[in-house]
């Protein structure tokens, strides 16, 4: 029977035991979207291609709030993360900027929390620095893509 | 001409001068949902009516992070947020959760990043609250509502 | 009828809405007693006299966490609080630090919890500094002597 | 000869070097009580039995707070906790709650000061949460339980 | 006769009492230089030119600590910064990177800290992303240019 | 060839990838130097002498910076350090104080940012605490003196 392991069985919230658990290498892949504007898409490729910065402070923010995800996400782990990569893509088709990010550690639990919220802050970034110009931008579509590492095994979208 | 006001005109990143501006009352509402598995929305709603936390943590987290908004986002001001609320419906038809957040604030800047990083930190708290159980839930339209107050005046989706 | 502000109406938990009261000058006093043993007293009094640094970091660690309050304490508000003291006084017949604070701000909502949260760090912290020598220590005692300022008047225990 | 650790032979401040030490599982117990008034204990127990939060509240608080240990206590190391449990019992002959917490971690040092951080922040929490019906609550007799592991071995009250 | 304001008189530390002191616009300019080997000059200048990330990522620290200052510098007090850009000129000459902050605020204390705390960060962030290049990278000079505004009227170097 | 290991082949940021290196003992050394007026030496010196505070204080804002720095420098990994020394020596004929650092842990990646950061806060403190007698303060000669450990090898300035 299925379980959420962050409540005990009183249904109290807690942070799950992992002291037991061995250090292993653990990887997890993260995407999101922005929809916005087809001028907004054109804004931020204008600043990227003659000196540009949007994607830019998106990425550094994202990197940042990864290594804080213990501090946003109650019964998450403080953890110390080995590696995190943000990449961008611009699909100016469907009028959006597709995120994804990929974290890594050696430890005793997964990385998909830091994964998640790297793209999100990412996300809220491109938002915040777009939002003079749209502000019915939307964030979509943020789901885990691959999870590698630790006893439950690879996840795979 | 639109600009993006984040960038000054070298297209470097900037926190934007409000030094001038009055501090008036001002309001954002922002939304979003999480979509899961029928059994994910069971096990929340079971957790809830007995002794329940999910929603409860997560509307901790939503709150908590309104407040880190500035350390999240790079060019966000710093503010003294005067209230924050977070609302959870659960909709078993569409097997989603909705988020809706509402900050207020008597200062010289908006507030709508704070309603989007609560909407989104309560968000990634119910993943996490409940991944054990179910890895592909999906976090989407995040996306400001209504925003008040202010020189730009009022926003209405 | 008395009622706990921080629940809604539904008992829901939420940051009080403090955007339509007036920034006035408001105060409070909070104490608290670190028990220990002859000797720790002895230890600390010791480093004080010659070199001494104990009580000159708890100060510290106090002033610092008054800062900190609203990343403590789930539905504070965020605050810029104007001034903290902290003073200690060594009890060597009760074999007890008294700490005492005083938090000032100019703003919308009173600084309690700061003075305490200011108290309970240093306590903690002379803790720290002293456990190496004596793991028995007790933080008691640690409550509100004074509130000045805003709507509800003054306190005084 | 006793000795405060967290000084140097000239008495200044230092975070004791653990580099050496192996990393061993550790686990600590922490406890502590706020007084009130029966009215304020009764105020939380409705809240609890209908919808309530206050207590719910403040376990996240500690749990968050055992995180923060090292930000808060000057010379504390960061640790990775792997686990934080906060329970609660209230007393309604004493009119008092008890807060007990339980941290773990497999690390180079002990997890007492995670373990009182934890109580202290659900108390000061449980202050907040209820002042607006009782500031005259007083938190005390916050203390070590028990410790285990590492190379100084079991401390048990 | 002169004396330092964060000292009480019987020398123990304090944040200074501003609470009485009026709500004014205030303004002040730091600087500082990165001195390195001329390659390593020419590693960001390429980095710059083709694709380049060294000094936006500087910029964004530096933003991002100017906001840290309060928890980083023990008896500064917390401050809504209302503006910081920082700007970095390349001395090829020299063989070193000169960086400018300028942070604006209207409140009841000056921003010299924040100025010369996120001048500070920048250089910091340099030395970081450049030393797998250049260990040997030196800090200095790092100075308050200008501060307006409040009681103690302007200060220019 | 040598490159700038935190900008990717494409130039974009990213934290380097560190899971696959052992753990081994690592230490680092920094430097740093506060230039003052002569009267502004004295006033601290006559404070520690008497009763005094601002080395004090210095060294608690540097241990606690140290601990910090990935949340400044937004490539740095997030580390558990083992250790944190700070050293003040008042040069009366050259009117600076110097501060040395000295930083351990025993970890995946070398700690040489954190001893420079150590430094850096503490001489920002310095400038604090003295700034109401001597704006004109500077901060120089920062620089890393020696790093320990891991595959690069040891550096000595």
């Amino acid at each position: 029977m299925t379980k959420l392991t962050h409540l005990d069985k009183y249904g109290k919230a807690q942070m799950v035991d992992v002291s037991g658990k061995p250090a292993t290498k653990r990887e997890a892949v993260a995407k999101g979207s922005v929809f916005m504007k087809k001028d907004t898409i054109r804004l931020i490729q204008d600043n990227k291609i003659s000196k540009g910065d949007v994607l830019g402070v998106a990425r550094i923010a994202g990197i940042m709030a990864a290594k804080k995800t213990s501090e946003l996400i109650p019964m998450c782990h403080p953890l110390n993360i080995s590696s995190v990569n943000i990449d961008f893509e611009i699909d100016t088709k469907k009028n959006r900027i597709d995120i994804e990010s990929r974290v890594k550690i050696t430890g005793q639990t997964g990385v998909e929390m830091e994964a998640l919220t790297a793209v999100t802050a990412a996300a809220l970034t491109i938002y915040d620095m777009c939002k003079s110009a749209d502000k019915g931008m939307i964030i979509s579509d943020i789901m885990l893509i691959e999870k590698k590492g630790g006893k439950s095994g690879t996840f795979r979208r």
